[in-house]
């Protein structure tokens, strides 16, 4: 009865039940939000439609926050003051936040379907990618396929072992290790005896020696697999698991043309709303109001005063811990207790798309372990000429550090250096770069807000609760950290709760 | 040594060159091309850039054989004089024939790029798809994420009790069973003590019962696995395969709009070379000549004969071999040798993308041991609002001899019928279909040529040889039966011979 009830849920319950219920907005109340990323973006655009005042104050001169796209002509200058200035072909981009849409990512799916934004599928996995270790095969990259292939089969040919062995007699009857062997053997790529070595069925995984042709063409030849142990110790089957997680499960998506079309759709539906150029430097609150203080994003001009009756403050945490704010100690001990993971990424343009041309690797990721950790293609265009664009590095944990610390150029060189560990036309063909460190970045001052479980457990619910007349929204009041779906969810359940108090308030006043 | 020689060699050894070599082709020679399928209009195409005069006969109004759309507005005679109309909407469209391309299908995918064909990918895995079998899990069907996130679970699980009980001791010292555990943690979502159980490790495969949310809404829950025995015996292990094979690995392809595009871009090359509307019922060759005789394909008209000094004959070995033809006895017996596959397929026109906007289904495909056997979701305009057109049934072995012998409106009330075990919505939300049985398709009698080994072993050599004037190229002529690339390599391979020996007779003439 129990297992029949799991299997029949297998709509796992969604927290995206649709556009919030906003209804009987007070009118001409007036709420001003903090930041025109995607948390605030989603505020404005619901809470305009139910009625409220709206006004945005944004640090930048676009919406969008961490949805962000950089193409040629675009300039941008970081913490320390290194400005770049993107030398990208029209057409080619790097997205240096957010990257990629999961299925199951139903809130930024639904805005995306309604602002008619087109999507294309991001590849996750592609099996003629390459995975790399400096430590195993001698350094010599290894296609994703081979690994994926010969580490499942070898698992299955020890499992059907240990199974002969009577290892799992006391498990299972005779008929059920039959049963599994059987299973075993188709799922492996097994021969009929149970092994797992060269033969039609382990090349139908990891490919021939010498592929099928036409006519009378040179006849196919098996190829071999890796040894075991080799395969085991080199830890590249670490690889071969991100395509199963759910969040990087196909089917999964990008936005055609950049990430940012989301939040040009958004800023297109919220025309007039968001005034840029504003930092944010004292928000204060009291029973009655909430005043927030602003100067243009460089320091300069005067100080102007925006006021509200409520606000939404979508500024990331790494940036609201440093701006003065009327909020209750709990509010103000959660907004501290959240550090900000880095990151690094790193576009690279090359004169031809040569991993296409010489190497069939039509979009997807390349692993390695040297410090710029994934290579990936782009996911559109496919067999294009001319120029192309690839993601050169994506940098996570100490090498991300490292990277950050070095000059934007330094940067771009290294990425070129250890990325030619995987691909020998990388001295040749390397045109231009940028890269983006995610701590440099002036507005955000790192990726994503990292919560321990011993934070959560004390700050969160402090973080989220509606402070007076103060919410806060953002991936970082999110149990998705990191993911556009966090900061519209979360966004989207702050101004439900946050419109269901000021309706209350209206009524007893 | 061994090792390190096989792992060099991870780019597998293409039989696919580029471009043949045709140089020298003798002035005023005439070849005359039988069939403007892809293996026609390869040669059609290459032969007259080598400087040949080409001619080609079709049976069709339309060059691409089973490279083939079907759209609203076409018409469609099958065997048995049953004509459907399709009724779908503009833009929408089934391949009834090939509809995908392999990353390593370098000759299909070199003709696309020559042409321009713009490339979008085939979502051949889609974790959100179902898995559907009548006799397990009281019929109902599962997501494609549970079977392959518990399968490989409970393997790993499997594999470390058995290490753990000792039974792999022998082949292994203590510290590399302690890798592979490690292994098998990481790679089977297994928690620290190596259980497959609810826990995040799991739910991050296979999904919560509560999917994580923002702000205060409600806490995320783990989902339950299913039962190692229940999943075994229901034998859907056996879908979570599919996209690990070789030809269904991703990245896979799809002509944006249809796969004649393909077709269209070598019309459009060969402008002027094909005769349509001809069906051959003759072909005699002497120590001169080739002469075909054809009349118009409804058998009316008459009959005429065209003449050349060579003849690359694509046509399907269902067809030629009820064709009289001057050629060799073990030529003669190597057409007579190979069956044709029936297959069937049937694309449905819904009011809405229900699978997208109910279930979150984008592209890919679903399984059932129902006749349909499969649903396919179309792999473009995620999101689209108005009508869709999915592939209701694709139907191999028994199942199609059965739907074949029904008539096209049967077909297509059966797999609503069969489709309505996946999708509740069908019955409400179908709108129009088209069928088609490729056993009664009048110019192929069959989905592809069907060699046993024994068949290979004794006739495939004499099919390919140049038989005097004449030398036959098609996927049934290649190691890649069905597939496009099959019939490209095939055709690529029998000019390039034709070449060498029209050179060798032209010197020694």
């Amino acid at each position: 009865m129990y297992q029949a009830m799991t299997t029949l849920g297998f709509a796992a319950q969604s927290n995206y039940k649709g556009a919030p219920n906003l209804a009987g907005a007070p009118k001409g109340t007036r709420v001003l939000i903090l930041g025109a990323g995607l948390a605030g973006m989603v505020a404005a655009y619901e809470l305009r439609k139910a009625g409220y005042t709206v006004k945005i104050l944004e640090y930048n001169q676009r919406a969008g926050g961490r949805c962000w796209t950089i193409r040629g002509g675009d300039s941008y200058t970081e913490l320390g003051g290194a400005t770049q200035k993107c030398k990208f072909d029209p057409g080619l981009y790097i997205n240096p936040g957010p990257w990629r849409i999961p299925y199951h990512h139903h809130a930024v799916l639904g805005y995306c379907k309604q602002f008619g934004i087109r999507l294309e599928p991001f590849i996750q996995v592609n099996y003629n990618a390459l995975v790399h270790s400096t430590k195993a095969f001698g350094g010599k990259p290894q296609k994703y396929r081979d690994i994926q292939a010969d580490f499942q089969g070898h698992t299955a040919e020890l499992l059907s072992k240990a199974v002969n062995a009577g290892a799992l007699d006391q498990q299972f009857s005779a008929q059920d290790r039959e049963k599994l062997l059987d299973a075993m053997q188709h799922w492996g790529g097994l021969t009929q005896e149970k092994t797992y070595r060269p033969s039609l069925e382990s090349s139908l995984r990891r490919g021939f020696k010498v592929e099928p042709g036409g006519g009378l063409m040179p006849t196919h030849e098996f190829s071999t697999p890796m040894d075991h142990q080799e395969l085991v110790d080199s830890k590249l089957w670490k690889r071969i698991v991100d395509g199963q997680e759910l969040e990087f499960q196909s089917s999964i998506f990008q936005p055609a043309g950049g990430m940012d079309m989301i939040a040009k759709a958004f800023e297109r539906e919220t025309k007039g709303l968001v005034r840029y150029n504003a930092k944010v430097v004292r928000i204060h609150q009291d029973d009655k109001k909430v005043q927030v203080s602003f100067r243009n994003s460089d320091g300069t001009g005067a100080e102007q005063v925006e006021t509200a009756d409520w606000c939404v403050c979508t500024l990331p945490l790494s940036i609201l811990s440093q701006i003065p704010l009327t909020a209750s100690s709990t509010m103000l001990a959660a907004i501290n207790a959240v550090p900000y993971e880095g990151s690094v990424k790193i576009g690279l343009q090359f004169k031809r798309r040569f991993w296409e041309q010489d190497e069939h690797i039509y979009g997807g990721i390349s692993y390695t372990d040297t410090p710029i950790q994934k290579i990936a293609y782009p996911n559109t265009d496919y067999g294009k000429p001319g120029k192309g664009v690839l993601l050169g590095a994506y940098v996570w944990g100490a090498n991300a550090f490292e990277f950050t610390a070095m000059s934007p150029a330094q940067r771009i060189r290294k990425a070129v250096e250890y990325g030619g560990h995987l691909h020998k036309q990388y001295a040749e063909e390397f045109d231009n770069g940028v890269a983006v460190g995610w701590h440099r970045v002036p507005w955000v001052h790192g990726c994503y807000g990292k919560w321990s479980d011993e934070a959560r457990e004390r700050h969160y619910k402090n973080l989220c609760q509606i402070d007076n007349r103060i919410v806060l929204a953002g991936e970082h009041a999110s149990f998705i950290p990191a993911w556009m779906e966090g900061a519209v969810l979360s966004s989207l359940d702050a101004i439900e709760r946050l419109h269901t108090m000021v309706v209350a308030t209206a009524k007893s006043a």
